[in-house]
């Protein structure tokens, strides 16, 4: 398997690593949105969200919010931007977290641009429901 | 005080409820970047990621997760983005991770716009210092 990610965590293509941990690793982002930019993944290889197994689901969350508070204490951010892309915009298929420096006025506002609305409170009804029809159960 | 998303969970302010669980509650974005766009908050009002208790980590992911499963199953999704505000450009200052249905040229491209690079090894490498030293230990 073919996985820069994986070749990261292995040590076989170098990386600013922040985070080497027995579940996690985290190494700078080479083309950031703002310096500092971190993505944190898997050691071991997770496509998505989706396939992250239930014993990584805490260390996920600490993890991203350890390099959020660092985010904040070591390079001044006032502020973070944590996210992931499952599948469509993902652009290595090895789970990944962004954790991005914010400042305000940084210029990254709008990454939630154009906002759409429900034609209805029935439409919007609808997709509340579909969605409730699809979510598993609690694990 | 005055926090809309604590209104939602205590029933005050109206929404398309999607999860209504003992530590979580989802509801639609009234404003969706796409339609089905969900809004997951913890119940109880906490600010921030750094905020929030380490008993409620696993079930962030978990539920996110759960989440974006639906996204995918209910509604036709192909993936999703998965992503939080701290602070900056935080709308309502209750932590609240968005779960956004994604389907390929849907146009949400580039949220991770204008990417810039480090000038050197060397910078990059001191980025990486700075965030290292200030990590807090894990919990």
């Amino acid at each position: 398997m073919d996985c820069t990610f994986c070749a990261i965590v292995a040590g076989d293509v170098p990386a600013d690593v922040v985070i080497d941990e027995a579940d996690f690793v985290a190494f700078l982002d080479r083309r950031p949105v703002f310096k500092g930019h971190v993505l944190l993944v898997p050691r071991t290889h997770v496509p998505t969200l989706l396939d992250l197994p239930g014993t990584l689901h805490a260390g996920l969350t600490e993890t991203a919010s350890r390099l959020a508070a660092a985010a904040v204490a070591g390079l001044g951010a006032q502020g973070t931007f944590v996210a992931m892309n499952n599948v469509v915009s993902q652009s290595v298929p090895h789970l990944h977290v962004h954790v991005v420096p914010r400042t305000k006025g940084d210029g990254l506002r709008g990454f939630f641009w154009p906002r759409t609305t429900y034609a209805s409170d029935e439409e919007s009804a609808t997709y509340a429901a579909r969605l409730v029809a699809a979510l598993p159960s609690p694990s």
